[in-house]
C-alpha cells in the first residue's frame, strides 16, 4: 500500500489519559454543580484527550471541502445536473455558499479542494488541485476507481490536512460538494453496516418518488455486481467510493496522526468516517459528529461509529454547515474548561453534602 | 393591575406575516436545495416574523441574569447553600461564571439584575438593583410574595429588557441564579400543566434521594395548601413563584412587545415563560427555546408551550449557559438568509425538475 498511507495509520495513538484525567478534575473545580454542563463537559475531556492538552485552546478552526464528480450521476440519481459541482466549487470560493456563511460566522477558514471534479476548474488561488481523475466511473458496471485512486485520493486529504495543521488548524471539519454523492454514501453504508439499501438511501438534494425509487435499485444492482468486502475498507471506497469521501477519509486519518479533533459533518462525511474507521479503526476516538442529518442512512452511520452527534437541526446540504455549527460548540466547551473560575478563586461555597 | 405591566401585554403584536413569507420566497432562491438547512431557515424565518424585518440582522445580543432567593430553600431542597446565590452573583460581575464564558465565546453582554436576592449586595457598577424584597416567604406556610410584589417584579424584567433595547440589544436571553429555584419552579409547572408533582421534579444541582423525596412532598404540601387556578398566571406566580422568575417573565413580555426575539434557557426561564404566557399569551410566538435541560419537568413546559429546543445537551445549570449557545444559533440562521448568494447572483444551475 502507499507509504504515505501506511505510515500515516500506523501513527495514530490512542487518546492522552492523562490529560482527560486533568481535564475532568478540573471541570470538578469549577463554579457550577458537577457535570451540570452536560455535553459541553463531555466534550472538553474528549478534546483535552486528543490534543493531550489539559486546558486545550482552539484558535484555528478549518474546514476542509472536498469535491468530486460521479459517474452514477449519469443514471438520474440527482435532482441537480453534475455542472453544478463545479459551479458551486465557485460559490465557495467567491464566499456566496451556506459554508461561506456559517465558517465566518464561528471563525473558521475554507479550503476548497478539487479531488475529483468532471471538468477542468478555472484557476484560483485559494483552489487546491488535487485531482485525482475527472470523476469516478458509473458504478453500476465497473468499479468506482483503480485501487491507486483510491490510495491517491486518500493521501491527497492527508497532505491537505498535513498542510493546513502545519500552518496551524487546531480543528478539523470536514465538507463535501459532488453532484450525486449521496448515492456511493449509501452505498458504502449499506456495504459496511449491512443495512438494507432501502434502509439507508434518501432523497438527496429532493429527487421525487421515481428517482427514489431508481436511485435504490441502482445501488442494489451495483452492490450485487461488485460485493464489496464490508471488512476491508478500500474494497468498499474503490468498488462504490467517491473521490471526496476517499480525499475526506484521509483528512480524518491525517488530522487523528496529528492529534487534531475532526468534526464530521453529515451524511457524506458520515461515508467518509466509515471508510476511514475501517481502514485505520484508530481513528475513530478523534471524531466528533456535528449534527444527525434528514438524510435516512446517517443514524446508521453514526451507531455504527458508536457517535451521538451534538445537534439534530434537520440539515441535509452537506459542504460542512452542521459542521461548523459544531466548531462554535467545540470552541465553547474548551473555554468552559479553559476560562472559568474554581469556586476558590471566585470564593463561592461549594456543594454542602 | 400595573399600568406599566397591562399597557406592555396590550402592546404585543402577532408576528409579521409579511416578513416571513418575504424570508421563505428568499430563502428558497439562495443556493442550496430548497429546505436543506432545516432548523436554520426555520428559525430565520420565525425572527424575521418577530422582528418584521424580511433580513433581520442580529448585532447585540444580550443576556438579562435575574437573581433571587427563596424561603422554601429553608426546608432542605438545595444541595448549596443560600449563601451562593450573592456568591455567584459576585462571580457573574467579576466574569468568571459560564455564563460569562459563553457570552463572551457568542458575542453577547451579560446584564445581571438583583430582583430579590436576600442579603444586600454591595454596590459594582455592573449590577443593576431591582430588588423587590429579600427573598420570598417560604411558601409551605404563606403566599411566596404578595400580588403587588409579583406585579413589581415582572415591572423591573419590563423595565430592565426596555433599557437593554433602548440600548441596542436585537436578542435577548434569559438567565437565572436563585439556591433553590427548581422548587418554585417544578411547583409553577406542577400547577399550570397539571402533572404531578412527582412527575415534574428533579435534582435541581444535585439533591440526594432523601433531598429528592423531601422537595416532592415540600410542593406537594404548598401545592395542596394554596390550591393555585392553573388558568391565572399570578395567582401561580404570588402563591408558589420567585422574584427571579416574575422578572424573567417581565423580560419576556417586555422584548415581545418591543418585537425582539427572547432565546429561553432551561428550566427555571422555562417556568418564567409560563407565567409569562400565563399571563399574556401573545408573547408566545416571540420565545425560542435554547435546549433541553436535564431537569425532568423541563419537557412538559417546553411541550405544553409548544416549543422545540435548539439543543440536547444534558445542561442543568441555568444563568442562560444554554440560551448563549442558542443565541450563536439564531445568528447563524439570520446570517445564512442575509449573506448567502442566490442562484442566480452565483450563476449555479437550479433543480433540473
Amino acid at each position: 500500500m502507499n507509504e504515505i498511507v501506511t505510515n500515516t495509520i500506523r501513527r495514530i495513538q490512542p487518546l492522552d489519559q492523562t490529560a482527560m484525567q486533568a481535564a475532568r478534575v478540573r471541570q470538578d473545580q469549577l463554579t457550577k454543580p458537577a457535570g451540570s454542563l452536560g455535553r459541553l463537559e463531555s466534550l472538553s475531556v474528549q478534546i483535552a484527550g486528543i490534543t493531550g492538552q489539559n486546558r486545550p485552546r482552539l484558535k484555528q478552526p478549518t474546514v476542509v471541502v472536498m469535491a468530486g464528480d460521479h459517474g452514477v450521476a449519469r443514471q438520474g440519481v440527482s435532482a441537480y445536473p453534475q455542472e453544478v459541482t463545479p459551479q458551486m466549487v465557485l460559490n465557495f470560493l467567491h464566499g456566496g455558499a451556506a459554508i461561506n456563511v456559517l465558517a465566518r460566522h464561528v471563525g473558521a477558514r475554507v479550503v476548497v479542494v478539487d479531488v475529483g471534479v468532471a471538468t477542468d476548474m478555472p484557476p484560483h488561488p485559494e483552489l487546491i488541485i488535487k485531482k485525482v481523475a475527472k470523476g469516478t466511473r458509473d458504478f453500476t458496471c465497473a468499479p468506482a476507481m483503480t485501487r491507486d485512486e483510491a490510495e491517491r485520493a486518500v493521501q491527497a486529504g492527508i497532505d491537505v490536512v498535513n498542510t493546513q495543521i502545519d500552518a496551524g488548524a487546531d480543528l478539523v471539519a470536514t465538507g463535501d460538494m459532488g453532484i450525486g454523492n449521496t448515492t456511493p454514501s449509501s452505498a458504502i453504508v449499506a456495504a459496511i453496516t449491512g443495512r438494507t439499501v432501502a434502509q439507508v438511501t434518501g432523497r438527496g438534494t429532493g429527487v421525487d418518488d421515481a428517482g427514489l425509487a431508481r436511485k435504490i435499485a441502482t445501488i442494489e444492482q451495483a452492490l450485487a455486481y461488485h460485493r464489496p468486502d464490508p471488512c476491508d475498507g478500500w474494497d468498499v471506497l474503490q468498488k462504490v467510493g467517491g473521490f471526496e469521501i476517499a480525499g475526506l477519509a484521509g483528512v480524518m486519518i491525517g488530522a487523528a496522526a496529528r492529534r487534531v479533533p475532526v468534526m464530521i459533518d453529515g451524511f457524506i462525511s458520515g461515508a467518509a468516517a466509515l471508510i476511514a474507521c475501517a481502514i485505520a479503526p484508530a481513528a475513530q476516538p478523534y471524531l466528533i459528529a456535528a449534527h444527525c442529518s434528514v438524510e435516512i442512512g446517517h443514524r446508521a452511520m453514526l451507531e455504527h461509529l458508536h457517535l451521538e452527534p451534538l445537534l439534530d437541526f434537520n440539515l441535509r446540504l452537506g459542504e460542512g454547515t452542521g459542521a461548523a455549527l459544531g466548531i462554535s460548540l467545540c470552541i465553547a466547551a474548551c473555554k468552559i474548561l479553559d476560562e472559568m473560575a474554581t469556586f476558590g478563586e471566585a470564593g463561592v461555597s461549594d456543594k454542602t453534602s
